[in-house]
């Protein structure tokens, strides 16, 4: 396999209900990777050198879920179901990373 | 949290024995998972502005345990544990990749 031209990486963490913590889990990072992965695979997104994998802790757990694109290094915060087609669009096809789904700065930067 | 310098995504997939794909986890990711986080937490790497994260699937399961850093795309094979300080001191905070580790170019490159 070729090395990626963006490997997103959705992070998957559960915790459990109450857990001071919260989690990307707790707060619907299933149902992102699962749309993710669906596009990857109807879109052919390996074409356009796109990898997705799903990960353990990226950090920011309150401000979940998390969705982390190298080789840039653009953390995503708070992204739903429907923003993937957008960050799919804008920035994994497009190269331009969706602005208004950037983590605060103060939190990854 | 500051975006990481280097950001260590350890594969921590497993399958069933006798799957024909193989997987990091029968060949011993967790360990080197578990040393890498270890040396990360003992040695204050933080400080030195590198991450861990546990990761699914990276592809090339036949050469595992796969570790993956960016924001080089450096994808290391067959790391043992006993090699997590070479990556650790040459690569991590001393900036050059671990050429004898690296993963073979026809496989990720």
């Amino acid at each position: 396999m070729p090395k990626p031209a963006k490997h997103v990486f959705v992070c998957m963490q559960s915790r459990p209900p109450g857990h001071p913590r919260g989690s990307c889990g707790a707060n619907g990072c299933q149902e992102v990777f699962e749309e993710l992965m669906f596009q990857w695979q109807s879109r052919d997104l390996i074409t356009h050198g796109v990898q997705v994998t799903g990960a353990g802790c990226l950090g920011p757990c309150t401000a979940g879920p998390n969705v982390l694109v190298y080789p840039e290094g653009i953390m995503y915060g708070g992204v739903k179901k429907e923003d993937v087609s957008e960050i799919v669009n804008g920035h994994l096809i497009g190269g331009e990373p969706v602005e208004r789904l950037l983590m605060d700065p103060e939190i990854w930067g």
